[in-house]
């Protein structure tokens, strides 16, 4: 699993208990998928369809770093399936995971469509191309 | 379940696509379960610890009015368990379920701790005693 | 009056002596007060054209849950007349209150028109028929 | 009445019919009024307490650049009362205006407290001394 | 320099080290010059093309009130350079300065386009005329 | 250079003119080196201390999604010397650089301190020992 987005935690991101508040970081969490999505379909109409049970592991508190990581599960025909794991970067301590996530690829139509992707690609060699 | 909480979609509310950021909704649920946990368990040290899968049905666009509810599943010695549904305000069109989500009651030493509550009660209830 | 939406005190919306950023409520009332009004007058185009004077009575802290309460004074003709009270949901102490929140209703040429409502109106009622 | 703080509209800031929230338009009055009695009081535990009514006169869209301009109506014992206007920065249209916005001077126990103020005072007199 | 824009320091404006976040200030400086600009220019199509190097040289704190300057260097044929200085509004002591920052005068077609201010001008002049 | 840290470009990003508000991005960089900082001098008082100029070369629009990418660029005996590149993740366009951005190390007094690093360390490497 590569990790790559980190966080601050300010005081703007804590619950009234003063630790990480559990919203924000599902929100993090959604915005990190949908964009590996969008990277990996070459598609920017991804849409979140299922996550699977979330399991908050333990917490984190003002001023720690945490890391999103992001892996394939499985490329289907208008879907890929993600998995997700957020951790404290200084001690790697797992904070949440999430065993699949659902994201689905549309057309114009707003319907689900193909993307004829079967396997991770990296933007740099997209490039190079 | 009785619906409460209820949210006017604004432009800092969207995705680049125009529809409800995903995580902006995962946020608005987090925080209203934690609030429903808090006032049920009579404990301001309440905290999400599981949540089954998510379903996201339809979405929402700028402009909609969107409701929250929320009711119990079970009470268990230290936790509650909740279901959540959100739904369009004006058409009742289910947004998203989530079966059950596991708030934990947390004592002054953060650790789980028995909350003594069985059923539901209402504020103005308790205020009447 | 009906008490729905309700809202988790978090530090973000904290002025800096750390009592709820008397703004932030204003912000919150505005909110509600417009969905209310586009509910009952089934028109999104709905605008605030006139508070009466706002009484800040209490106030509320980190972690404290309020709740807000909308009721209707008067439909008029082409406008919608609502108060507001802001309370602590779990002492039902009245943190605010506004008397008179004039709403306008307004046709595709953002000029007054008239809506032909005269009562409140419940949304399931309407999904019904 | 002198007009300091300027605000430039973004898509942030509007609601869904794409026109200036009042809600974000309340909270930045707010703001500015709080700091411009902590500014003349020379306290920082300062709280609006009463509002007179407001006149939303006009609105503002994508792009405006607004200004707020505050002017003292009256120093009480331990009160402070302003005046506000908003308007569009280029045209001198005006957005709204509140009468009154009565301020109290706290002290250290939360209570009013005589703040020995009687007329406006510009900072940079205070330095002079 | 004359400064204009106010802004009081709020829990949701600081770092996990509860100091003024850096980058919010960026934010800060970046909104105000940008409208000043297209006060000046007469243009809402103005980017921010270059800022020279940003010396942060005292911090604020929760509850403080700063205040930020801008004041003009030179008018380009398609440009704008601008000076910057934000300070503690009630001790006057400098935060931050950038000597210059160039603004980019755009036409339609999102290119440089010649702008024919050659002075400051202050709107109420504009609509005395 | 090795870029970590990905952000989707949404509606709440944009300045008026609908491509992502400069101040947005700046904000984003210095959240970036803080973090950044933090891990290599293992200390969390960390503060930006001086910038040096920074070039706007393009832009991104809604829905694009861009990466930070930051690199050291010396150790000094209290500071450590970064810089940042801001990049289209799809096309590798450069959006923004910065060729020097100094942060300090502090102690407990708010000094400056000796950090004993000389070269950028791995977590990993870290956690192994």
């Amino acid at each position: 699993m590569r990790f790559h987005t980190r966080k601050w935690v300010k005081p703007e991101d804590l619950n009234p208990n003063e630790t990480l508040f559990g919203g924000k970081l599902l929100a993090w969490i959604d915005e990190e998928v949908a964009l590996y999505a969008i990277i990996q379909l070459e598609n920017t109409k991804v849409v979140t369809k299922h996550m699977s049970e979330i399991n908050f592991m333990s917490s984190a508190k003002q001023g720690d770093i945490i890391e999103l990581g992001i892996d394939v599960v499985k490329f289907g025909k208008t879907s890929l399936t993600l998995k997700c794991e957020v951790r404290n970067k200084m001690t790697h301590e797992t904070i949440l995971t999430v065993d699949t996530i659902t994201m689905v690829n549309l057309g114009p139509d707003n319907k689900p469509k193909a993307h004829n992707k079967t396997q991770i690609e990296y933007v740099k060699d997209r490039l190079k191309n």
